[in-house]
């Protein structure tokens, strides 16, 4: 829970970049835009403490006092997140290393190898200060531990994260045999004799070992976790009751959020669609969705998100009028209890001077700054929904293993694969289905429909408990290239999905012999069963054993080989039946909106809208109905009966009929 | 003025490749080709002191002495443009460090790090003996400096660079307050307590900061030209009278020529359009005409072309017959007062062998020998317009801070500055209309039309010296994304054009509250203003104060805004009335066109061609009018009731009528 | 001579992967698959020397004695392919050197630099070891020195290779001025004054040095030709009379296998086509043609091969059914006395668990392995081939000089060096014409028909060699870019091909006056002559002297100007008449197809196919016909007056007629 009892809408705000003259008009302007929050402290680790061990407290002081005393509340960073110039000089072992050897410098942001002994000695001591100041402040409504974890910086191949990792694989293994094993270094005569030998996978000749690859990853991850909980008990020693957080990235690929969330009182998010992506609209629902999910279905807060323009691709466009409403609003439906932006104030210098905030550089009497307000007036009528939460009956399984290890070289095929897992959520999406994510091995209980694609890595026990989706009554769905490793990265021999005789083959009725990955844009057809359409990417020979065959390939290398099959469980028995589907191939968007609708069907849920609506949401949350346009267009949408029109970009939400 | 009494018609001579036996051979040739100047000793270095502090001159005499009695005269080089391998392995910090911090090596060309000390002290040691030994040699009519400066190697990251840079800083500076103040090191604890901390902007891990960026790539400049001024002072003790150059390479991005051409006698450029880009005349036309721009309209030097093809393309291209010619002439007819190459006799061997030359691998009985000799003979009966100027009523404004600024990372789209000036300048070369290039903050006195397009970056002095364009009864054109940023790269708020209330606001009524890059194939129609046609690349939201819209946006983020407009200045005043456009957009080719016309009429100004003519030219210098065809295609043109047929790549020139 | 007397079958088996309860299962299967042998040890050093000295042979003795009893040969590895970790440890030095200057680590293989002092000592100690213990073992069929030399590291810019490089060079040049005058150094001012002063062409701010790039090709090749005449001379100590091979990469681009091929007793070759691009039984052809014509014709063996995708393209496609066996018969019909693989049984961890193998991770019951069963089996059968030749008339000139230098920068074009002598080749192939490689400089007597394509670099005595074809009376062909440089990359003058008056210029009866690349999609016309078509790529200025001009250009920058030339020789004298053609452009397929037609009746050779067969082979050998389909069609072909229908991958073979 957020244990906030209204939405937050607020910003960072980051008043070292202004002379003190700004700051009470700031406070002004932020009452006016009807703003709850400010997040300060963000990058202030160089103004704090300008030289070693020298602090300078006082202009803080003063910020958070000017912005009490305007009655916007604080959610105070810890200032770890970029360390000032005098740690790079006094230490430059603390910078990070790439893979090929070279150094990352000072004069960016993130500059720290996660693994520093020195960073990690000087912002701890920072830490300490800032909590042992603040911890009572009477605007103190959370605290913000560092800043995107890993953002510009989560592997560094320096000597100390060697050493890290060492220790780390040390704790994993016990042994040097077991890592070996582990690792399958008989192969290629990378045998280590002692732990000593073992290195970070920098650059080298050929492929690199798969399994080292992979637990430098997860290494990786639990370096920066690691930082973040010494930063989070230190500030517990100080602070009790005010929640810590710190701000995730969506679906950030680097580091395994499932891990994290279990170390954070409320998880937070910042959110940056590409405007000029019609598309992107999928990827923001998931996200906002994982969000969700990572907290267990309590609220989360919306941390950052552009109010127009970022500043950071190729090209940025504005959000179109309206589209900062929608994208806000999108939030709250799927969970959020907070709405906030960087930055409040558009900086005039910097890396960001071009990255839009709540007040543009044009000043107040802008587009930007008048959707803002408008905004924040009618969040302040939403509170109803605070602490609420969203009930899904189906969910996908989302796997940090499996997403390292498919996007490594010397697979069957290159993979992108989050978005491979958002082409299957967004045949849910399209529906108006609730989704929740969910971790492999977690328990499914309680979702009617269970979705698993592309979990390439997979332990035993996280696929029997899959596997038991189907056998216990309900609906399960698993796609190609799955359970093909053990989280070992040792293949399951045997016809993958766990290996001969695993209760997952049992469960789908199937076995995969052999796999055919198709040329990038190829597309072969399934014309031959019961379901027909297209699909991309991927082909097999799949041995069926005990289930019926839906689709069969009409072209390709698997021409007249199963694609879709289906199992049914249990239908004679007491219990209701379940069925267990195996795709193996990629169906494309059409394909794939006519099984979800068997899937829907089999699994006994029924969708908001009674077929696709690309561009279109909706989703229900503590008693409103939020509907949202992202297309350019007028949009006309039923449910349940009754209709709506909605505005390109428009945005709706009204309570559901009880 | 270069002071040369007639066109020079020369090349670089390099005969250090070759046995003693060729260079009688070489001398009676160049006579065949009426040649009349030789570049020598560019690449000479190692050949002229082989090992430290040993010295040997006795070939470089004779060949002058041969050159001189052959009645050719000498360019003579300083030889420092390529160190020779004992400095490389006495000074291995000599070497130039890339951003990542890898060294590059000996076994190319320019493998000094531009703050070397050890580069330096050797290769002013040479200049002395040189300066000494040489300065009243008969055959010399121009010293040489270095060689193109810059452009393999302008910026290094080593040491050495970062203790000049923190040099320059300080001088710029002052404080490490100012500093601070200027980069804007509040954002992201960039924040140095001491100028000791700062460093060259090497690779991060995010965006680096901007100004440091920009004020690198200034002392860059800066720290070349140091160079240059070094040795230039040198020969100056020795040589009185005797015009210095250096050879310039165009539009060359990361030198700023404005600052170097003050420290030239005489504009020199090497010039290498790529045969194989029907539009490349519009760059050679633009770098001929900068060329004359830098030197306030003096004569130039067409320094360095080839005859044909280059050896450094992917594919490399000859140019056609005539095509050597009609190049030759657009110099002339643009200012140049000599013609010459890179090389005399084409190289048997090293990395340049393949580069055409006057005198090829097969002889004189070719192609284009013989195209060579044919043009030396006719540029011997030009001598007329050696000393003349060119006079252009139009200006167009070039400025590197911008250029450097704009093509940074972290901007709201990125851009090709010069792709985008020439865009501009293109619109006027196709309707035969003289135009110079102009640095922002020069006086624009003698201008009846003055076009700014994006000048990202400018003082407010700048930008007040535009205003008065209008103010005071001329023609001015500012194109979007002017006047956003000061020369600390800190954003002009309030409407950008040098921010609110500005008096270039003032002057073109109009404020930009917000901007919105097209995707890179975009196109969005103008349809509902007196202009029409279409425009790619940038929209905006402009206010308009006090200007009368000419077109407006029908598609796209802006639709429906203003996108051209113009303000009459003092049209009820006693003195002439003068007209202030604002473009928000990038006009394609024939909006270009028709916006053109437009700014001609308000200028008063009349072009030599009635209607656009793509891939033709024509200048008036020195009482001549030349005219050139850059199309595979024969070209019928008229001016001034007077008609010529042109051949593919063919020029003409004739008196004008007086 | 191969000097095996039955067609071997087997695989690169790796059983240090496996628990030993594995390895009498994989003794029963192998024999179960027909296979005879086994290639065991290639990365077996980390197991066998687990720390520096201490050997651990007893695992090998055992999997040695075990395949003995199952009737299983074995071609044992040398080990030294991956040094083990603890040599990266103890000798980091070893590790090789990127063109950067940043080092390549462990933890993939061939981590080592090939001119390392540290590596080169242990691994001769290894061999000592290995060759004592194993030079009587009963299985021993052949030595397999390292494994696959160069694959991933050839270029090392370490400072030990550096150092070999200059005692390479002192070698060569004796003297620095001949060092000078060979590279060319005058040029650049690039002059050494001692050897000392000579680096490794590393990164660099422009160009390097061509003739310096060209020397550090030929010495990084020799230094690996270093390293395994080293380790044979160890193994023939202990070893006489079984054969020493190593496994050659096909067309490899980093090493000369002409000088290598000396030093091997049987050539063996590791292929590796895509089964996506239907074009690559060209190359896949062309590559046994290779391996036989290294050999001076000699049997060969098919080291490795996959029977279905490889693990380390971008996207793996499998093969398709039929395909292994095509692919396999293809390496038999052209002269491979061995059909092996990589591996046995597919890896279940490590870097290539996803490359196909004999033995997949379905198992036996699978596709895969029922076609490698089938394959064993048919084999078996064919033992009367072994020991055979083919006989061809044709040769092409392939040469490694010649791929190094046109291949550089600076160079007229950027150019595939390999894809254009496939181009010339294919239209051969498409004809059923059996082809050797021959070496530049090599006796061309006793072929036909000498083909010559783009051999830019030539010593006289080479292209003597070539002249000669056509005044003895056959047939030459030579292409644009031909004897353009000498082996010191001097470029000889006067009209290229070998310079003014050469026998090679006489023989043709024309020279090159200037070069023209087209742009990369260009295509031309050639209309006027005898022979018509389109061609790309290029176009020359020809000096036509003595010869027919059978096409010239139609358009293009060579418009007019002759594109095909043939001279006769001796028509009138009482030897048979000879003709030289020379071919100043790239024909496209269709006019290569006609011209092999010309050139096959001039030289007197029939071909199997009437016409062109794009797709389908044909090739003798042992007094067997073979043929085979590679398209995904059925195809019926006619030879000689017999048809056969051949299904889509399908491979044919019967006695031919006697």
């Amino acid at each position: 829970m957020s244990g906030f009892s209204s939405i937050r809408f607020g910003a960072d705000y980051n008043p070292e970049q202004w002379p003190k003259a700004v700051w009470d008009e700031d406070v002004r302007l932020m009452r006016g835009a009807h703003m709850t929050s400010a997040t300060v402290g963000v990058f202030s680790w160089a103004k704090l403490e300008p030289r070693p061990g020298e602090y300078n407290f006082e202009w803080l002081d003063e910020v958070l006092d000017k912005l009490h005393e305007g009655g916007i509340r604080v959610i105070l960073a810890t200032a770890t997140a970029s360390p000032p110039a005098w740690l790079a000089r006094l230490h430059p072992e603390s910078l990070p290393v790439k893979e090929d050897g070279t150094r990352l410098n000072f004069g960016s942001r993130q500059h720290f190898s996660p693994s520093s002994s020195a960073y990690r000695t000087y912002a701890m001591r920072l830490v300490h200060q800032i909590a042992a100041r603040y911890h009572s402040h009477p605007a103190l409504e959370a605290w913000h531990i560092n800043n995107e974890y890993g953002c510009h910086v989560s592997h560094s191949y320096d000597d100390e994260s060697a050493a890290a990792f060492r220790a780390w694989l040390t704790e994993r293994y016990g042994t040097i045999e077991a890592l070996n094993e582990a690792w399958g270094t008989a192969f290629w005569s990378q045998a280590y004799s002692e732990f000593a030998e073992v290195g970070v996978p920098a650059q080298a000749p050929a492929h690199r070992n798969p399994a080292q690859l992979l637990d430098f990853n997860r290494f990786s991850s639990d370096a920066l976790l690691a930082l973040h909980r010494e930063e989070a008990g230190i500030v517990r020693e100080y602070s009790q009751g005010v929640p810590i957080t710190t701000n995730f990235m969506g679906f950030f690929p680097r580091v395994d959020y499932w891990r994290w969330a279990e170390h954070v009182d409320v998880v937070s998010d910042d959110a940056y669609p590409d405007p000029a992506d019609p598309d992107s609209y999928v990827l923001l629902s998931a996200e906002r969705d994982l969000m969700r999910s990572l907290g267990g279905g309590k609220p989360w807060l919306l941390m950052e998100q552009a109010p127009s323009a970022v500043n950071w691709r190729d090209r940025n466009m504005p959000k179109a009028p309206g589209m900062n409403r929608l994208h806000s609003l999108n939030a709250v439906a799927r969970g959020a209890d907070a709405v906030c932006y960087f930055q409040w104030r558009q900086s005039v210098a910097g890396a960001e001077k071009f990255h839009s905030a709540m007040l543009p550089h044009f000043g107040t009497e802008s587009r930007i700054h008048r959707e803002v307000q408008d905004l924040g007036r009618e969040l302040a009528g939403l509170d109803a929904v605070v602490g609420t939460e969203v009930k899904a009956q189906v969910a996908i399984v989302l796997d940090w293993d499996s997403w390292w290890a498919i996007e490594q070289e010397a697979v069957p095929a290159s993979r992108d694969y989050l978005e491979t897992v958002l082409a299957w959520y967004a045949g849910f999406l399209r529906r108006g289905v609730e989704v929740d994510f969910t971790r492999a091995g977690a328990s499914t209980a309680g979702y009617q429909l269970v979705v698993v694609p592309v979990l390439h890595v997979a332990s035993t026990a996280a696929l029997d408990e899959l596997a038991s989706v189907a056998t216990r009554g309900n609906t399960l769905v698993v796609s190609y290239q799955s359970g093909v490793l053990d989280p070992q990265l040792h293949a399951y021999t045997g016809g993958y999905l766990g290996g001969v005789g695993s209760a997952l083959q049992q469960a789908l009725g199937v076995a995969v012999e052999e796999v055919a990955p198709l040329a990038s844009a190829e597309t072969v057809t399934l014309l031959d069963g019961s379901i027909q359409g297209a699909a991309t990417d991927w082909q097999e020979r799949v041995e069926v054993r005990d289930a019926e065959v839906l689709a069969s390939f009409d072209d390709g290398f698997a021409a007249g080989q199963p694609a879709i099959t289906r199992r049914e469980h249990g239908a004679n028995s007491g219990i209701a039946p379940g069925a267990a589907w195996y795709v193996g191939t990629q169906p494309t968007a059409p394909l794939m909106d006519a099984l979800v609708e068997r899937w829907l069907a089999d699994a006994g849920i029924s969708a908001a809208f009674a077929a696709p609506e690309p561009g279109v949401e909706t989703i229900v949350r503590g008693g409103f109905r939020f509907t949202g346009n992202h297309t350019a267009e007028p949009r006309t949408v039923t449910i349940a009966g009754k209709t709506w029109e909605l505005e390109p970009y428009g945005a709706h939400y009204e309570p559901i009929a009880t």
